[in-house]
């Protein structure tokens, strides 16, 4: 009855419900919750286990290690990078990285685990394969395509690496890599560049220079 | 006299030189000596004094802290890039661009300080500089090279990073980061990339799109 207090009966420990099973996904769905809360010094396996009320060796059932558990953080959150529903596959294909360079900067240290690494997550290789896609659809060849998606990928995880070292510099007031000051889209290495444009408008600017270097250069 | 050998002559303690002078120079120098032979976790500035026969406390006077070592480090070394004597703007800018991700590339974990970080070193600043003349050679527009050298500089700092990835995980003979194989060139990305160019030819052509995109696309 809504505005009415009602003194919650007292349940026994016992009574409680046992813990919710431990699985891969309840491991990494917990690890970013710990990574977007304590930030990547705080993501421990022993940390996700406190979290799970249990010890990290039953972790290691499910993830190999940390590194296992950020990479399978990384593919989880690549499954929600979204594609318009129209468009010609120039749209499409900048909206493709466009969204995969928001979604993966948003935690910190998840793009320098896929710069650090070759993607292999089913998520990672879906979105591959559908920038491959776009591209045979502009009628670029086979190999350049090849190369092409190389390319994109490696953009668009140093443009995360960038935006997402600036999110955690900026949230933890200090400078955690380097002495510079924390990157917003590089503003200090050009001070007309600040003035001609803001990080958006350079950053779309740098999706439109990739696609049209991509068509203008057949891979020989 | 060579082919004899001489037992030296005792030397009192007290007679020793003094310690070298610290300076931020001597303090670089030993930082990426000690980078080199232990890798990024092993380079504390506990080590780094210990190397130079003092403590930690002693290099506070010349260095704020491990990451303002770290951005003084980078710096010291694309002192080194090179570039050629003669040539057109476009193979100068290319070889440039070539020598910087090798020389980035070349101590593990510098390209991750450059990539998250605005680059405000001297050596950086000179290096982006030369960058944004080559292009303006070339009839590039000046808000469009004020963008340009911020998409090239991102570039280089993700290919070196990506590199030295593959450097560490190869020298160690673990995986650092992820839990995907080493990075060389993303080979896993792309079966058909494999067999249609190396790690260089792949690298080489990305330069050369970079490029072309960016005389194609002017900002607007």
């Amino acid at each position: 009855m809504p505005g009415r207090r009602v003194r919650p009966a007292p349940v026994s420990r016992r009574a409680r419900p046992s813990k919710a099973p431990l699985s891969r996904e309840v491991i990494v769905d917990t690890g970013l919750r710990v990574l977007d809360a304590e930030g990547l010094a705080g993501l421990t396996m022993r940390r996700v286990a406190q979290e799970l009320d249990t010890g990290a060796a039953s972790l290691y059932v499910y993830v190999a290690n940390r590194d296992d558990l950020m990479a399978a953080m990384l593919d989880h959150v690549l499954g929600s990078v979204a594609e318009p529903d129209d468009g010609i596959w120039r749209e499409r294909l900048i909206a493709i990285i466009e969204s995969t360079v928001a979604v993966m900067s948003r935690h910190e240290g998840l793009a320098f685990v896929a710069l650090a690494s070759a993607p292999t997550g089913a998520n990672a290789l879906r979105l591959i394969d559908r920038m491959r896609g776009l591209l045979a659809d502009a009628g670029v060849d086979e190999r350049t395509v090849d190369w092409a998606v190389e390319l994109l990928y490696l953009h668009i995880t140093a443009a995360a690496a960038e935006q997402s070292a600036g999110h955690a510099a900026r949230a933890s007031g200090t400078r955690r890599l380097g002495q510079a000051e924390p990157v917003a889209g590089r503003t200090t290495m050009t001070a007309p560049a600040r003035r001609s444009g803001d990080g958006d408008t350079r950053a779309s600017w740098a999706v439109r220079a990739l696609i049209d270097g991509i068509l203008a250069t057949p891979a020989r």
